[in-house]
């Protein structure tokens, strides 16, 4: 096992990494050239202008500010300045929320540490069963870390009483801080609902799974539906058209027209034709002009874009079975969106609607069966890929344990045991190579999701979160107990009898302290100092600059503000208190290592909220259910281990003690689960009522029909030349309209070719 | 183990036992004397009269018509006859869907048994392991039923494959039966609550955790609230009381009114005045004039009664916050119950009602935190007598096993060596001590569930049931197979390394089929035989006919119908579908004894539902997806239970052939719980909507609130004076109301003291 001294340099090397991000950080920030990298939250919001051109030009691009680099970390004090309720308005609840959890990782270990280096430190240290133990099982090594660990204390010891009344308060502590917490976002949740501006979404439902009608077509069934059995609350519907084919061309058409611009403006630059290949990526092929190349793919393009436009709008084929239903008021469609409308539960299917940045299109035509299915073949290939991609860990995991590989390879021994070698290997490598693993993982899981045929981005992102949080907890966690234990003690398993197994296995919790310490390091410190840097968004802005921005507005979209990776962030970050959870009870002195990260990440997250990210969609919060359940699944954990560690620790009539612990954990998320869960995932029917009463007394004239008819439309039908928008109510004047529509559309799309922005033509049905 | 000698003196026993209770029930029923306690039903409907009385005197009591004796089986072919839209109307839909679950038994197994005897009987006989084995494990005995099961097979066999393909093979079988079966009945659940006549419960929701206000009586807040939020639909609510002490008050008097005239008759008989002791049960105290001393303390009770129903109706604190809100459609109670109503999931509870014999009074005021508290004592209570109940019963398991007695004790050995001693031990005992287990339990149950708050008793009977199952999976089969098992080969087990554990259970699986033979045999024939016999009833009809019986009606009062005391049958019957499911592959030959339980069980239950049993209310079928969820259960362990078998037939690569049904079946739970359940639990608003609007067009002037004043009222508050019955449509009024009924109810107990219907007043507010 990696001793103290291991630690210190793995400490060292990650704090110095993080300190040296933090560097670059406050000198690349400072320049004015990358101020939209730094900054493009205010971009976005219109409040930052670039950079002032007054002046020398170099000024433009390097600051010359020498004082500004003194005070490399005042971007910290700037962050944690902006108060709640102005950061909710700036910057949407869902990410106040967000950074919510940092605050409450050290509400929950801030005290369980004090407490824990006050009472579990002296207890373990003066136990002074180490010797007793290394003479009983020579073949383990025990690092200096164990002294102060759960190890050191002898078996049968009174002192273990000392743990088992700390499991208790630590447990009672993180509910009581849970329950707190979980209030208060309820309370923030609702009154952010309560004084939210009108919305499309709060009158519209989302119907799904329509029923075949010989008679009538989608638009008039779902009509004559909910003006049977909604009478007095029915307002508009919208069916939804199958444009995946059509939002792929117009993904194909902005790729060319980038290809287009990079060659133009290479020509202008070094007036010199530029060429390219046919074949793949411009790679092979034969050899042709770039720009006419380009030109002519683009209009052939558009071309079939606008007949599969048409195609789209008069095929009722294109028409899928589903729609987005508008009420005259909010108590309607909460009504609607909460009850069943008939005896077949497969069909109409009515939800909320998400709001119309979060709806993912592709996914509204899929029929019940199919869903099914799909949702089988995904729950299989997440058990296979969570299964099989231990293999990979396993192996990291044993490069980990110097002291193994001295076992198993004996003859890399005089190479290992350089003491430099022996440090970096131990502290920086297995925590580099499971973070690779890591950052391709969650995309896999969110095409999984997408595959599940969920209807709302925001849908599928907390179902990649659980697909991700379940993978860390088999793979990370318990991956790296089992697996590095079972490759260490590989030997004394076989030799020794089998119901020795769980104990064996039980000391090994502790022993693994020591990779859980340099992996908050690595990836809680490191990597958060690296969050802060963008790296990778900095180094393709920089390059979208030289190669593609002509005008202003071509800055404008080469800015990527990023968002905060939910699905990914989240599950990580629930990793910390899992390792918080179970090591307080069992090697408190990982606690400060947690506690720096969520203090470090919190002033992170906060600066990059206030600064940088821009979410997609907002939604107040409804992630917080996740957040709660994971750390209620974290402590249970936690409590079984120390259990599975005392029965090993000849304290077997401890079990029912702590037996009491998760089952009244189990109830506490029960019980919050009934009295909190429902504000976020139900609209009450009174405050539905009470924002409709406002409303009518204060715009007694609002035009809702109106208001809702443009809401929920595919966005390859939506764009900025809105003007040749046609409003069509009734859909028998299709074919008309649609004849109509090519021949004005012909002239625009000739006129305006070429421009990155032909994504024309709004559709109102 | 048992041979086929013990099994066939098993069955003759059963068999006999089962042929006399038969033939005793032939003759019982056809005594005039017996025929309010063989078929009450008829009574109840008003179909059936008295015996005619006419003729001489014994005829009235014993029926002297020989010829009928000679056709004793002949209730079988009557009980077949009736068609089954028949039978719902005659006995209600609950009634018809739980024999129907006997019925889906037979389409279960009796296709399977075929099946199994036609592949894998002839596969196993042919295997000839058989000898293998035993010199393998020479302290195992094996008995000759084995040379039929999964045993016989030797280790690694390619017959193994059949196995795995005949469980494949009974899965998918299961899944469609269930499937077809589900969706059957939920088509008839639909049909039959779109046919049913207007009940009150169709336009009411019962409101629980009304919050408290402090300027608004509970009356108030309530009609306030559903004004604001369901300005268009409600119409009318009712407050509940707290009528519990009224109600203990109301029963002890019913039991004095007994007691009184049970001494009047010993009195009329006798001509001499009947004494008693004033002590617990009359047993000690001082000697007194009985009838003085009972006529006195009913009118001691009766003040006290007119006192406390007094303080209920006055005190607004004996309001409890509940109440039942009725509103104008069936679409508005069906929008109400199905969406939440308030900002805070505790408070306006709003579900279903209830019908209003199914409501269960005590338990409407629990408040929310409460109600969580006792959820979790009851879950704790439930896991701790599951577990404790093993004790006893493991001890009865071992009586089941000869060999393993002689093992222990080896000094009983001539005692039980003798034959007959040996046979009657192995083939009667266990199941008769395991029997009486189990009649004491499902009370427990019921109060378990009762404390946990529920507010329908027909959701009392779910939860218990629910209970019940876990109890008999846990005990009864998991208990047998583990327990019986462990006892059995203690030695072997100690002595062997732990590794071979599994196997050893492995193999215990098929031993313990004569076990369960057994068991189906008095449990399963016996016991149902006994069913119909109704000796319990009958023996009390008499001794009421004796004592109490004056009047017809007392007559009417005495008799007993009963009902099909679901929580306990359709859990035990749920065994029946896990021994044949998880013996199909492995000991096939209990099938057949299977396949005769549920026909003969059908029948004896088609026929009690016809002349006997009169359930308390009706939940059309809502059970069903209970019945499904088990059944589905059971099926999943005998998935497991043969992988584990399968693993220790060193065929353990096999396992990911079998792990493939669990996961299949699972996702079929999921699909028709997806497809079917909402059917059972919500009530959709298309239904709603056609109802409502058939009667606006055939009913016009119906008046609703008229029609749902009385249907929710305490049933103390009921009784058959209905002349006296007063309508208060104000709550106001209280005060001077009760005054007045003071007066006219003082008036009243006095003229009809010592009735004993004296339950009188009805209250309505």
């Amino acid at each position: 096992m990696a001793t103290v001294s291991d630690i210190t340099v793995s400490a060292a090397i990650n704090s110095l990494s993080a300190l040296l991000f933090l560097v670059a950080f406050a000198i690349l920030r400072l320049q004015p050239v990358n101020d939209r990298v730094y900054f493009p939250k205010w971009y976005l919001k219109g409040i930052r202008e670039n950079p002032s051109t007054s002046g020398p030009l170099v000024k433009k691009f390097v600051n010359l500010d020498f004082r500004m680099y003194l005070r490399f970390l005042n971007w910290v004090p700037a962050a944690l300045r902006m108060p709640e309720p102005e950061l909710i308005d700036h910057a949407g609840l869902d990410s106040a929320v967000y950074i919510r959890i940092y605050l409450l990782g050290l509400k929950i270990f801030v005290p369980i540490a004090i407490l824990a280096f006050g009472v579990l430190l002296p207890v373990n240290y003066t136990a002074g069963n180490f010797k007793d133990i290394t003479t009983n099982m020579k073949d383990i090594t025990f690092g200096e870390i164990d002294k102060f660990s759960i190890s050191n204390v002898p078996p049968a010891s009174k002192r273990l009483i000392v743990h088992i009344a700390m499991a208790y308060v630590f447990t009672f502590w993180t509910c009581y801080i849970l329950y707190k917490e979980y209030k208060i976002v309820t309370d923030m949740r609702l009154h952010f609902l309560a004084s939210e501006n009108r919305r499309p979404d709060q009158y519209t439902v989302l119907v799904r799974n329509v029923p075949p009608d010989p008679d009538e077509t989608v638009s008039e069934h779902v009509e004559h539906f909910f003006i049977v059995n909604h009478p007095d609350q029915y307002l508009v519907h919208k069916v939804v058209y199958n444009a995946n084919k059509l939002a792929k061309m117009v993904d194909k058409s902005k790729d060319l027209h980038n290809r287009l611009t990079y060659y133009s403006n290479k020509y202008e630059r070094s007036n010199k034709r530029p060429t390219t290949k046919t074949g793949f990526w411009g790679l092979w092929g034969k050899t042709i002009d770039a720009i006419d190349y380009y030109t002519e793919e683009i209009e052939k393009l558009s071309k079939e874009e606008l007949a599969e436009r048409e195609r789209v709008i008069g095929d009722p084929k294109a028409v899928v079975p589903a729609a987005f239903v508008s009420f005259k008021s909010r108590w309607g469609a909460a009504v609607c969106a909460q009850t069943q409308q008939t005896r077949n539960p497969t069909h109409w299917l009515t939800d909320w609607a998400p709001e119309p940045r979060d709806v993912y299109w592709d996914n509204l035509a899929i029929p019940f069966v199919e869903l099914n299915v799909r949702r089988l073949i995904m729950a299989v290939a997440l058990f296979g890929l969570t299964f099989c991609f231990m293999i990979p860990i396993a192996i990291v995991q044993t490069l980990a344990n110097i002291e193994s590989i001295e076992k198993v390879l004996p003859f890399l021994k005089p190479i290992i045991q350089k003491d430099s070698v022996k440090s970096v290997i131990q502290g920086f490598l297995p925590g580099i190579v499971l973070k690779i693993f890591l950052i391709v993982l969650p995309m896999i899981l969110m095409e999984m999701s997408k595959i599940e045929g969920l209807t709302a981005v925001s849908a599928l992102e907390a179902r990649s979160a659980g697909k991700f949080h379940l993978f860390l907890l088999v793979n990370v966690f318990l991956g790296s107990i089992i697996t590095g234990t079972a490759l260490q003690q590989l030997k004394e398993f076989l030799d020794q009898s089998p119901s020795q197994i769980p104990e064996t296995v039980g000391v090994s919790i502790p022993m693994k302290a020591t990779f859980f310490i340099t992996y908050i390091m690595v990836d809680g410190w490191a990597g958060i100092a690296a969050e802060i840097l963008r790296l990778v968004p900095l180094v393709i802005y920089h390059l979208k600059n030289v190669f593609l921005v002509k005008t202003e507005k071509d800055r404008e979209e080469a800015m990527d503000p990023g968002s905060l990776l939910w699905p990914v962030t989240e599950p990580r970050l629930q990793l910390y208190f899992l390792l918080g959870l179970v090591y307080s009870t069992i090697t408190p002195i990982l606690l400060p290592f947690i506690i720096v990260f969520f203090a470090f990440a919190y002033m992170v997250f906060r600066h990059q909220i206030i600064n940088v990210y821009h979410q997609k969609y907002e939604s107040a919060a409804s992630f917080w259910p996740d957040v709660h359940r994971r750390i209620i699944i974290g402590l249970m954990i936690s409590q079984l281990l120390l259990m599975g560690l005392l029965s090993t620790k000849e304290a077997a009539n401890s079990t029912p003690f702590l037996l009491v612990l998760p089952v009244l954990t189990f109830w506490f998320h029960r019980f919050c689960k009934n009295r909190f869960e429902s504000a976020f995932r139900k609209f009450p029917l009174q405050d539905a009522m009470i924002k409709d009463t406002l409303e009518k007394a204060t715009e007694p004239h609002l035009d809702l029909k109106g208001y809702l008819k443009d809401a929920y439309i595919h966005p390859v039908f939506k764009s900025a030349d809105i003007d040749i928008a046609m409003e069509l109510d009734d859909e028998d004047d299709f074919q008309v309209v649609a004849t109509k529509r090519t021949s004005r559309r012909g002239s625009q799309t000739a006129t305006r070719e070429g421009s990155p922005e032909d994504r024309s033509g709004i559709l109102s049905v």
